[in-house]
């Protein structure tokens, strides 16, 4: 069960550019930036209703931002959906059939825990799972 | 100003069966299913919190979702994003210098207002802008 979409993920050639474009688009400011070094990407993150936007930079050549826009340019690379419970909603997906990238959840930006599902159990969508990390 | 994101669509190759992926994916029932003849698509809405998942099947060969999976296989076709006045924000974005793939709103599923921007614009995302018809 997914509470809403957490993000959309978006796979920019050059962040900078790509932050004036997008606030000129969704007329609001970037209101953070963060690098997720394990990842290889800077992000940058807007605010839009209860979601966000998320644009996403490699800083590593082997980093799956680098991957994407090498095989199919710059452009949409996730949705990513809040759920409450993110090991319960693996197990309950992983028993439906769906592909888990991920065995167990891991630290993603904005402190968030996450797993993501092969595009090809989601008609060529990759999906992310989010969940808000507890103190 | 973009309200909220109104719905991501999807290009899938079979609807019915995406329909059943999508309902386990997300926990939530389609509500609505509906054809548009002039793009050539027949739609299946799933509702998340305040957006929507939008399936599109082509039901024509000259169907834009046709050509999109022709392309780059089924995947994230667009994001829509709501406003409260389509033709100010198209004016706007296109003082800007985004460029529009419509000169004016069109009817799109869903009771709405539509109108396309150009991916070259936004980093290759495919921008809808929507508004709901007014009686």
């Amino acid at each position: 069960m997914m509470n809403k979409i957490e993000h959309i993920g978006i796979a920019v050639s050059n962040l900078e550019e790509a932050i004036k474009t997008y606030e000129q688009l969704l007329g609001t400011p970037c209101y953070k930036q963060e690098e997720v070094s394990s990842e290889g990407v800077k992000t940058a993150f807007f605010q839009v209703g209860e979601s966000k936007i998320e644009l996403l930079e490699a800083t590593t050549e082997t980093s799956p931002i680098a991957s994407f826009i090498a095989k199919k340019g710059q452009g949409i690379h996730h949705i990513a959906f809040d759920v409450s419970d993110i090991e319960s909603s693996m197990a309950e997906l992983k028993d439906q059939g769906f592909q888990l990238l991920n065995e167990h959840p891991k630290s993603g930006a904005d402190n968030k825990l996450v797993a993501f599902l092969h595009p090809k159990s989601s008609n060529g969508v990759l999906v992310e799972l989010c969940q808000e990390k507890r103190d």
